[in-house]
């Protein structure tokens, strides 16, 4: 199984060798996270953002500079500038002069297939439009197999706002590769997507439910999302929804002791911050392993690495 | 000759043993952009950006960086807060204390030369005002000089907006520089300075023409650049110009058949998307011969190469 | 004496024996400023500015680059995208997974403290609010010692803003931690904050005064700062004051002859351009220093020197 030169556009496009795979290098990149290493020398990552997303950019480069690489950036502040009217088929060709693989995170669903479509150097999804976030996913992945020790035989909830939130879509579809039990936790207007739950359900056993508490006992994993206000005609019901949805150390109470709390991050408040204190919470060192999951990648897309 | 510690502050400082011989180091430089050369190991390139222009900010930061070394940047975005009622002058003494070689884009014609004055490091000039882009100019030659084998002997068409276009002010003297014909193709409104077209008409053939279509048929290159449409008081006019000259696979039938489209990017609709698919078009390679172009002058004015 | 994953909030938090190693390892830095160092190999640095502060910024990022190292960076136009809401715990507990050291600049007095106490790899202040500048105050010394062979003896005036300048309150402290005599400087209404004069006075002789023509003569160090517009209600008042406290050539002439005259920069026309040219001007060398003492800072506290 080679990587080289391959585009990592949705999550959708792997089977469940190569995301093993994905994981196993990841766990060979985590010494190298000590610095030092060379195994990429000399190749340049460029980022090209044209949405705001500094913790995922800042993860790919500090990614490529502890493999010996470097990058080039273009945020979101100046992609206007970069743009001028031209369109993002041009914009990849130039880059991929300047640059070795390409990382682009775009408000459109279409961007990163089109931008694979167009690049001889590979392309990677930092997430497009309210679709994918294949990376993310993989990380998310690799964090339950590193703290649970297995993925197959877990139950995960992914809870909150499962109708907008990118990181849930993917993360659904990476889940069922595996014989995992997938709580869908959310408010009726903030429900995962039909196709999505339908793809889903054909592999593995789908629960969808507005209760978070009934759900807590029963799985390994809750992965909360933010419910954005923005989401809500109704202020009132924004309040009582965001109270009913919050997790504390208190809704924890009846969790296996093993249970861990995922987030893609930032939280505001739907994860109170006592349960940083909890032996639950995972989702900063979620990041992480992000960082080696990304490491990963790269040296794969890269040929680093078969 | 030695290039150690030099300015490139215009393509007028230099005769043409001197730009011949950038173009020699370039070719040196293709093969390195595979990465791990380590000829710039530590040194430090700042970017300083009046004005917007990531392309040529992204070409820098990559040719350093392909050659083992890096840099640091003050964006366009940033450049308010660096200044703060600080001039010029004490911008650049402190930036060569932090930097072996200052890139430098400003809005002032003056500007390039104004800081190479002051700086102890070499001051390469992105861009100043209406009037120079030097290294643009050398990567115009170069690109001809490897796809056609040879610069003397072309016929140059340059075609739009030439009285504004600071890139076709320095190509136009750096093909003056060697045995070329040069056709310079504008609206009556956007015609070449004539202090410029004075100076090259001593040096070579210039002919000056309105129609695009009689031009085509002659030429070897076809140097394409923007006509903006805050150039024209009267919108009627602007769309009629822009129709004339705009550059499509039709518009090359009478071409010759190794002619070559060069444009400094980006582009709108001068040159349609349908352009891109005849053997023509060059100018997304041109984007990666400006990558070796510029590897070669930090090596040159950093003394790593003679 | 090992500085290993310490944290540098503030000047405060050193005696005089770990000022002078810093100011020691400063000294070893110097021939490294040439480049080729990889006393860094493979570390990672990430500013995060909620001000803007270029020069800072680009210091340390140059001072990691020239050890090897690299820079991940969050500036000031992009923290607000970073933050959404989010609190600077959770930030500080992601960028540290990303990064070996970080380094903060913040408009709060506190901020700096409470990210060291969250981060498990070291957190270096690079000035918050109106309180603290260590970076600063060491590379100030260091450019005192450097240029003028010792601290000890020296009288030094500070002068201008010494009420709301963050960097003469760090000097203040670090001063006193040497045989050195304080003249302080500055119009009635900016005068220094009374806990500082106090805390300082127990430790050495300070002479408070409006007067800095009186204080030329007697002093071998003039640090000037800038004296801001807005703090002045009555313009009239501003105009006058800033007439008074302006340096030049003129101004300077009862000086000792090996007098040094130094600034944190940005100067707007508190020190005017005459000096520059003058056998006291040290304000751009000191932006050398400036890098080297960085360079000496990073190194200890990521353990690469004792």
């Amino acid at each position: 199984m080679s990587f080289k030169g391959r585009d990592i556009v949705s999550i959708r496009d792997f089977n469940r060798d190569e995301v093993e795979h994905v994981l196993n290098v990841a766990r060979l990149m985590e010494p190298l996270t000590m610095g030092g290493s060379k195994m990429l020398d000399g190749k340049v990552l460029s980022n090209i953002f044209f949405e705001p997303s500094t913790r995922t950019r800042l993860s790919f480069e500090s990614a490529i500079l502890k493999l010996g690489g470097n990058y080039i950036s273009i945020p979101e502040s100046q992609v206007s500038s970069v743009v001028k009217g031209e369109n993002l088929v041009d914009t990849i060709r130039v880059l991929e002069n300047y640059a070795d693989v390409i990382v682009l995170r775009h408000f459109l669903e279409g961007a990163a297939r089109l931008a694979s479509e167009v690049a001889v150097v590979p392309v990677i999804n930092a997430g497009s439009g309210g679709g994918e976030h294949p990376t993310q996913a993989m990380l998310d992945l690799y964090t339950m197999e590193r703290e649970l020790g297995t993925i197959d035989g877990l139950s995960v909830a992914l809870v909150g706002d499962l109708k907008y939130g990118r990181t849930v879509h993917s993360l659904a579809y990476a889940l069922s590769l595996y014989d995992t039990t997938l709580y869908l936790v959310s408010p009726k207007t903030l429900e995962m997507r039909r196709e999505i739950v339908n793809d889903v359900s054909n592999e593995v056993t789908v629960v969808e439910t507005n209760e978070v508490g009934d759900v807590i006992p029963n799985v390994d994993v809750l992965y909360v999302t933010r419910i954005q206000k923005e989401r809500f005609p109704d202020q009132e019901e924004y309040e009582k929804i965001k109270g009913v949805y919050r997790i504390s150390s208190n809704t924890l109470q009846n969790a296996k002791s093993n249970l861990i709390v995922l987030h893609p991050l930032p939280r505001v408040d739907e994860v109170t911050s006592d349960v940083d204190y909890t032996p639950h919470a995972r989702y900063f060192k979620e990041t992480w392993y992000g960082l080696v999951t990304r490491m990963a990648l790269l040296c794969l897309v890269l040929g680093a690495i078969e």
